[in-house]
């Protein structure tokens, strides 16, 4: 049987993109499994311990999830298999039967309470706030009456709770994307699927040879100039020196296309650091395609 | 009197940063506010309720301070008046004569756990980790001789506590970025200083006109062309579409110089949004220069 873990516990947001990839792989067989933590599973991957796992790499208001792109730029060695985007929506839980001027105190993880700002505001005034360290934990521990969490619907569910209020984060537009990561060699796209996944999408990290004036624009210009869309860019600093910094970039194309190969080609001789994290298919799910969240 | 807002509570890096600036501009009569957390503060200088103040923005591991960026982008529209970088020296924090042995649990910040993770692990073993929302908070609560906190000289000392391990980081090189921030129209760098403190850097926000390939390329070619120097480029998602973004981009050089005053008008014509958050001083410190700290 095959094993894949994600960012548990059980009833996160990375539980339901593993699930709904599975799904979308016609794969009934995999056993999911729950990892504690980023740090922890990414390197049970490398190690070897799980075949492959699924972590957050980006959501739409917080930005890029720096432990997953340092652990893939510096730690370990991995490749991106496969991306997963996800709508992420927010619900304010309750015990059964509950009203909203019982409640006296709200429990989620730090990002969910701060989607939610506006809206605890709005509908539960200055109320308490209890940061824990997962919308699934906060609400699997939610206890009393006077108590709501902020988690999805898959963890409602399976705690027999109620949704008090979905759709309860402020900017109605939030989404996360997750990847799929194996160790390289491992080609965990074959097989049979609801859809063709051919890899669309590449992400590289590189650091230029030297950093001077118009050396990113010089470096664009290997896509620019074979009209290759960038996805993603970001510079971060290295771990090393004040200043000088890694480039990550994400872009549309398969590294195996003949046009690509010799983007990177270039890109390589360019720079003193360079690494593929892979070229891989996107999955993107809509609030309707979530059948798993709402089943 | 003049005010200058930080992220509390005292004890913080960003009070050493605030501390350190004030000495630098040789300011010693501004009474120092600590906020509870970087919205709050933001919104107060936006609504006036204090004249300035300075919030983290960039840390060399972490990478960027999300919310601060947000809320300079979306929310409010503040100036940057000046940068601060600091090196950030994390320290176990012990009661007066306690020995490793004793410890049975470690308090600190998410972000200062991660970064002594390995110390942690090297030195305290599989110690209980409890979370709090600064590293002051944690030194302000340890209370008995079976717990440590992480975190800084400045609130080792006030507490009189002792540091039983100094630079308990697992990367010996680690530093954050503040900025000081103002309503525009406020210039904070008038008056004396320790050193010439010349606008040096600007930073940025844009969104293309369209998204196509090779915009970006374009976009650059402003700075490469005049030979600017970029120090920080970051694609993030707009809060509204998937797949839009907003560019951060940070540049050496002045926007009244005349060569920046053009790049900024030929990039303001290809964007859709554009926003100079300032010209600015920069004020590095390394350990040594930080007299604040030892004293």
């Amino acid at each position: 049987m095959k094993r894949l873990g994600y960012l548990g516990p059980p009833g996160t947001f990375t539980e339901m993109a593993a699930v709904n990839y599975l799904e979308a792989k016609l794969d009934n067989s995999s056993r999911l499994e729950a990892y504690i933590d980023i740090e922890r599973l990414i390197m049970a991957i490398a190690d070897g311990e799980v075949p492959a796992g699924i972590v957050p790499i980006e959501n739409s208001l917080e930005g890029s999830v720096n432990i997953t792109l340092d652990y893939l730029a510096h730690k370990v060695n991995l490749k991106i298999q496969a991306e997963i985007t996800l709508p992420i929506v927010h619900n304010l839980i309750v015990k059964p039967g509950v009203k909203l001027d019982e409640i006296e105190k709200v429990i989620s993880h730090p990002q969910a309470l701060a989607q939610c700002r506006d809206n605890i505001k709005k509908y539960l005034g200055d109320t308490e706030i209890v940061k824990v360290n997962s919308t699934a934990e906060a609400v699997n521990q939610l206890s009393s009456r006077n108590e709501a969490a902020i988690g999805s619907r898959l963890a409602a569910r399976r705690n027999n709770l109620e949704i008090s209020k979905a759709g309860f984060q402020d900017e109605s537009r939030n989404w996360t994307r997750f990847v799929l990561l194996s160790r390289p060699g491992v080609n965990l796209e074959a097989g049979r699927a609801r859809q063709a996944l051919a890899a669309s999408k590449t992400s590289i990290i590189l650091a230029p040879v030297k950093n001077r004036p118009g050396i990113l624009h010089e470096l664009l210009e290997e896509f620019a100039r074979k009209n290759i869309n960038l996805t993603k860019i970001e510079s971060r600093p290295t771990r090393k020196t004040l200043g000088d910094y890694l480039f990550f970039i994400d872009f549309e194309g398969d590294s195996q296309d003949r046009e690509i190969k010799e983007i990177l080609k270039n890109l390589r001789l360019k720079s003193s650091y360079f690494k593929v994290l892979g070229s891989y298919a996107r999955l993107e799910f809509t609030s309707e395609e979530l059948a798993v969240e709402y089943n």
